[in-house]
């Protein structure tokens, strides 16, 4: 059964726990903020659920509590930051702010970090534009899980893609989605419910069809979006590539293959070309390219025209991108956030370690 | 059979029917350079087969043969461009050169274009960035002839996104790709050998999986890249849905449902929300963030791992994304480009009705 913990709570001992690790306050504010709106967002997968591992990856010093972030390169519309091995949760937001500090210059800020790590949900920074009317994007590279079309090699992350825009009336468009046909969450659950994996989200080692969805723990791979070649598979690899390339190889990361692990246990790459995880982040104002007003009357009837698309039988609406995460955030926000069994005694195990007190 | 013509001959054809709906010879330069440029690479269905389109789209006044293609909103980042009803095969040659010189001055470059048409294959703009040592992205809106997942209404085009990526010693990386499962090409080539469709490319009216090729001319519906929800259609639809509001809400074009049609005797939607189909360019100077020679090296090197990742038992290779396309278009410079019968029928059509001689 889950249990449910109101968000108050949750962000207390979560901010608690960023304290003992030698964030600074504000750095453990922002953290907290990030990774619980996954919670409240309703993507469990990247909230609490990562808390210990982020901890973990502390203790065998691969992440630095105290860094000291710093632009090293920029123009008037870009710039490349090096996280120092920060939490990504904090890394990630330092450099979305210069994005917009870049697009309230000149139009718009692209901006592409090294040296970083796991940033939370890719959505919560993009999303940091909508308050500037701005078009905010988001995304990182992340452990290599997925196989390249026709390949049996890990070679990329899940690299996720978000993009936020504003509307007027309507709630803003947000997209926030993984490369892959389904994300490594989607797995994680269907393992703690013993249940097969659908054909097309995984392969065995040999590159054959499979609906185990234990495979990644048998050399198995994630598919790129597609699941396959006739139905677009190349396209999907081709998407996390880019990710991997805007976010490591313009910025120094280290990519491919060689991203590191986020599984404290895992060793380190041999050979790596770069500096940690790479994120990139791009803000576009809005009023760069036509009259604030104009562009978000347009976009809600955009919204508007395809929230009234006609469903198919059966079915009773369609949805926009970030309709059913805004919807999880409002109910959540006011009802409670469940949290599965396996989490409360991964957090309940974290705080007796840390000496912090359980929420119950 | 197919026919085979030199890439000569069938520039030299295209070029005199461009210069016969009157465009001027530098236009019909560009327009010719850029709808040839799909037959080599191997996208046949975006090179001749549509020059008696564009033909069509002209005599009933869709397509203006002598625009005054115009900025009409700027800043040092971006611009807005009013193609004046012009061939998307030159307004957006325009529009990129644009995104490219912002690049020079100010790291990067984005415009976004209303009032415009059919724009030939993504890949072609994007890679006008190359020779700048730029990453150079193009993405257009077209007819609605996908349905959103969850829905049985056509409400977004096969909207492609291209991203062309410098490298050094290796040739560049290049993605060029519809938001769809498959492109409607692909189903136009079913068609010719009346075959069946692979489940998951199209449904019919009721929302149905569908293997009918013919299913669009019945009121189905292509569906996005990912096929259904469980397989992420959901993100092929946000894909779509993203480059539909960057070429046309962003810059005043047409979009969604409201995409002005390629075939001229479907008559022009009610109600446009904005004049034309919209484009959407992108520069990035590759030195705006890090060396560029670092950047290529790093580029070859990612390039020749991803190359080399571990095939599946029984295929020989791993691709990078502009592979295909690259070697078609050197097999082809070389021993010709193959026109299916059913087009050169077609182009002899439209050469007769316009008093130029054929090529054989």
């Amino acid at each position: 059964m889950d249990q449910v913990y109101t968000y108050e709570s949750l962000y207390a001992f979560t901010k608690a726990v960023f304290l003992k690790m030698g964030c600074s306050d504000v750095d453990a504010t922002t953290a907290t903020t990030v990774l619980v709106s996954a919670d409240l967002r309703g993507i469990d997968s990247h909230g609490v659920a990562r808390l210990s591992g982020y901890v973990r990856l502390w203790e065998v010093n691969r992440i630095n509590a105290t860094p000291n972030i710093q632009v090293v390169h920029e123009t008037p519309s870009t710039a490349v930051v090096d996280g120092d091995a920060g939490l990504g949760l904090v890394v990630a937001p330092f450099a979305m702010q210069i994005a917009i500090e870049k697009a309230k210059q000149v139009g718009t800020g692209w901006v592409s970090v090294r040296n970083t790590n796991h940033f939370g949900i890719a959505g919560y920074h993009a999303m940091m534009a909508l308050e500037h009317q701005m078009i905010g994007m988001a995304m990182t590279n992340a452990s290599a899980l997925v196989a390249p079309t026709f390949s049996i090699e890990r070679m990329l992350g899940t690299n996720p893609i978000a993009v936020a825009i504003p509307a007027g009336e309507q709630p803003p468009f947000v997209a926030d989605m993984a490369t892959t046909t389904a994300a490594n969450g989607k797995l994680e659950i269907l393992q703690r419910k013993n249940a097969a994996a659908p054909l097309g989200w995984v392969q065995d080692k040999e590159g054959h069809a499979s609906t185990d969805a234990n495979i990644l723990k048998k050399e198995g791979a994630l598919l790129p979006l597609g699941s396959d070649r006739e139905h677009g598979s190349h396209k999907g690899y081709a998407l996390g590539a880019i990710v991997d390339i805007f976010s490591a190889v313009l910025s120094g990361g280290s990519y491919g293959p060689w991203a590191p692990p986020f599984p404290a246990y895992v060793p380190m790459p041999e050979n790596m070309p770069g500096k940690g995880l790479g994120h990139f982040f791009g803000a576009m104002r809005v009023d760069a390219f036509r009259p604030a007003e104009e562009f978000t009357t347009h976009m809600d009837n955009w919204i508007t025209r395809f929230r009234n698309a006609k469903p198919a039988p059966g079915l009773d609406r369609v949805l926009i991108p970030g309709d059913p995460e805004r919807e999880y955030e409002q109910e959540r926000m006011e009802k409670g956030i469940p949290i599965v069994a396996s989490v409360v005694d991964d957090l309940k195990a974290l705080g007796e370690k840390l000496g912090i007190a359980w929420m119950d």
